[in-house]
């Protein structure tokens, strides 16, 4: 991650439509995987390596939502980062496409999409951005679409 | 939780449209929700009481992807449940359209929208579900659209 630690905030004004943001990589380490499914989604598959061979996933698998959480991780500690923080509104499209594993490496990249003021916030613009998750071999392992509320650059606001 | 602990395993005969199933409740612990946000989501706002209190949020509040996390786990403690488990295929909308803060007491309910056979696969159907999750005042603080794959019961199978 250390290539992000000096990005700078970025404001509404820095976006433009297909601008990529770029994020570090993480390792999908075993113990915090399945400490995460105990917790949070103790399906069998998730915690157990023969459940996991016998379900559709081939493998003992994280839990979806665990990919979410490390994918947010790589996204705040990379580009996307902004002045006063960004709130997510919600998520129109989330997919898990692929599984992943235990000692996955993972990495994302987050394009905006489209982009407005906002009509109720004028501090503010919405920003969709389509956030893409892929592991080692380059494969999609999840695609998320977001509804974000950026802060406007200060002396921009109307 | 312990009402649901003798909850059965479901299969896809045993859904309707309509049919909600219930989940127990989970009181946010305030160490938890900042380690979730340390790891995954270090954003001030969801860090910090002054920064919570200077954002749109009115307050620190939990990251969405950490109530994402406590949902799952109230659904899988709960009567979600199913033989071999259930595949999320994919979200179709999330949406938190209020903050979560350390010390509320979550539940939430899960209805069949809509179902169907898998024509890919056989042995399962797919199922639309709705997840709302409220807080103490009865606030709905999220709320799911999924697609999940759900299991049929073997004798059913075609």
């Amino acid at each position: 991650m250390t290539d992000f630690q000096n990005a700078p905030d970025l404001y509404y004004e820095d976006l433009a439509v297909s601008r990529v943001l770029r994020c570090g990589t993480v390792e999908v380490n075993r113990e915090e995987m399945l400490d995460f499914a105990k917790r949070y989604d103790p399906q069998r598959f998730h915690l157990e390596e023969e459940a996991g061979n016998d379900s559709l996933f081939g493998g003992m698998s994280a839990s979806g939502w665990f990919t979410a959480a490390l994918t947010m991780g790589l996204m705040v500690r990379g580009e996307f980062r902004f002045g006063g923080g960004a709130v997510g509104l919600g998520i129109d499209e989330l997919r898990w496409p692929r599984p992943v594993h235990a000692g996955d490496r993972l990495t994302a990249t987050v394009e905006v999409a489209a982009m407005r003021p906002s009509a109720s916030r004028p501090s503010h613009g919405v920003v969709k951005f389509v956030t893409t998750t892929r592991n080692q071999h380059g494969e999609v392992v999840m695609t998320k679409s977001a509804q974000v509320l950026v802060p406007r650059r200060p002396q921009a606001r109307p």
